[in-house]
């Protein structure tokens, strides 16, 4: 097993927010896999989802921890670093070694807390955009992601035309729904007024709100899965014998849901939460042309992917075929693969074998196209 | 406009329940419409869902609180209040009259609190056959209920079949699916996770676990809507002008499940809220057949309605079917509709044409039937 070791990549240009707020100085957390050849043409970018990191593959040096996307990315895997040089990078504002809210404010010494701006999806690809001048990479061969990572590739391939050679976006939107937008501000509100949240400066008080974030945690998890694979793998299936007429866990499902966000609540940031689940609702190319998000998509030049899974309800394939419509609208290259899996919105990460062999086929015809 | 005054019935023999418990005594409160028949043929028994109460219909003497099946129940309408006569009974354990956790309990002189016993379905049958005895009632004309009330309306036609002529069961389901079970476990462990909770006594620190509730609505509510009604009522429409880079609300979906999750917070009761859900999970007849809801209903004499919503899916159509496949094989009388409806599981609680002609239509096939 390819064991890495993440760098940290300092940054002190100032960085303008679209929140208006500004970050003088900030540092980022990366992970890279493979060898950037010299022609500097096969850098792969992978961008994470809400909870996930620069960690993508391999295992950390400091134990036996496996990257969140090590079935797809690694030698000989469908991303494959014998011939990519595939670059993770934890986002700005998130709680796994970037700059983030508990990370120390250089203006209070003490950590950012609540005082840590809202960063946009834009805002994140501007980072990135960074971190890739700063490695010598004027284009990518790829920029890809699941769900939240998906819509920074969409981002990319808008802001940076030019940058990007292909946009790979797997159970992804272009914009959140209703519901979406709702559950996610149920979690919010779980640890908005969790009362060891303390407006989001917890850090100072020794405490973290973990109640709200257990919580949130489990709203994410059910939205996470499909109804069918959770009836398929828990079902009515109880933890005892016979009911307890008590509130404790009296099905499975209950017991595996209590475990998923207590364990959650133990590594994960609550004002990182809070964050990323609102770059996620302000995340709308289209709102600047009216909607209509086959213009926002006009000036792109990637060729893109974009994966759709048949049970995934957070993100469903209706969304995937809206960036499908809309990139033929603006009359660009684009493959699209639904993918009939059981697994929900969390298919991304399991290793489907139409999944991976649909992604395999597409970085073969990419190293092709850029004679890797 | 109808006013209507809720009586209040005391029984005071023991009620043994499921759990094991025993109520030493209880009461029960209750509405009616309409007048009972000297034949006491022509009584309808109406069960509530979760938040709902005995005020059916009709508006209460002390203001304007409108029943919350007005639209269903009352002269002319389709539980026709001018041939019927319909009894509207608040669940014990429930907090809008009958006795529940917020009650005195007589062995200690305080609130029952976490000391209320859990209560099934089953027991509520148990106790509402009680209500029929009190009131000289032999046999229902139709016992009738939505969700949580459907359930009921099957127990009885299981429990009591020489007591049911029709039972009619509508966005119902004869068992919770995991993920309905896994969105209730969220509702509870944000009540009971809630400081302000106190172990379910509450009452006595002058205080309500009111974050939870808040959280635990906002869940629910979100389930009772269709993703397709969320997006047409509220889609991305923002609460400002522009967007605010912080935790207020940006969207009015958010705006909206707030006030809701707010407003609930105020008047509902945290333990109801709890034992409530509970009832749900438990419940599932065909558990004692070996999972064959058949066999639990062969011995069922009612002829039975069920009725189903196309986007509902808290308990989606699937149910339904299974239900009126069960009664075929048990060779019941069965009716069924699938309504073509936008709004999701509350468009049982809602004046859809097509729904209402349904009911109206089954109940004067009833009146014929009885000769009423």
């Amino acid at each position: 097993m390819h064991v890495v070791t993440p760098d940290l990549i300092a940054f002190d240009e100032a960085l303008q927010l679209r929140s208006g707020a500004t970050l003088s100085a900030y540092h980022l957390a990366i992970e890279t896999y493979g060898t950037l050849n010299s022609e500097r043409s096969n850098a792969v970018l992978v961008c994470h989802a809400l909870n996930a990191s620069h960690h993508v593959a391999g295992i950390s040096a400091n134990g036996d921890d496996l990257g969140w996307w090590d079935n797809m990315v690694g030698p000989g895997k469908p991303v494959d670093t014998d011939r990519f040089f595939v670059i993770g990078v934890n986002n700005l504002g998130s709680c796994f070694g970037s700059t983030g809210p508990a990370s120390i404010n250089p203006d209070t010494g003490k950590p950012f807390g609540a005082d840590f701006p809202l960063v946009t999806v834009e805002d994140w690809v501007d980072v990135q955009a960074r971190l890739a001048d700063r490695l010598g990479i004027a284009r990518f061969a790829c920029v890809i992601g699941g769900s939240l990572g998906g819509m920074q590739a969409l981002a990319w391939s808008i802001a940076y035309p030019e940058r990007v050679h292909a946009c790979v976006a797997i159970a992804s939107t272009a914009k959140l729904s209703a519901q979406n937008i709702a559950f996610n501000d149920v979690a919010r509100q779980a640890i908005l007024t969790d009362p060891d949240f303390h407006g989001g400066h917890y850090y100072e008080f020794g405490v973290v709100p973990q109640r709200g974030l257990r919580v949130a945690r489990m709203i994410g998890h059910i939205t996470y899965l499909s109804g069918d694979d959770m009836a398929e793998k828990f079902g009515r299936a109880k933890s005892a014998e016979v009911l307890q007429y008590g509130y404790g866990a009296d099905f499975e499902i209950e017991s595996y849901l209590r475990y998923q966000g207590e364990k959650f609540s133990r590594y994960f940031d609550a004002n990182t939460y809070l964050l990323i689940t609102k770059a996620l609702d302000y995340f709308d190319p289209a709102a600047a042309f009216g909607g209509d998000l086959g213009a926002a998509l006009l000036n792109t030049r990637a060729r893109f992917l974009i994966i759709s899974f048949t049970t995934d309800w957070r993100f469903a394939p209706l969304e995937g075929r809206a960036i499908v419509k809309a990139l033929l609208d603006a009359k660009r290259r684009v493959t699209y693969a639904e993918i009939d899996a059981p697994h929900g919105h969390d298919a991304f990460l399991l290793d489907d074998e139409k999944y991976h062999a649909s992604v395999r086929v597409y970085f073969h015809s990419l190293a092709r196209e850029l004679a890797l």
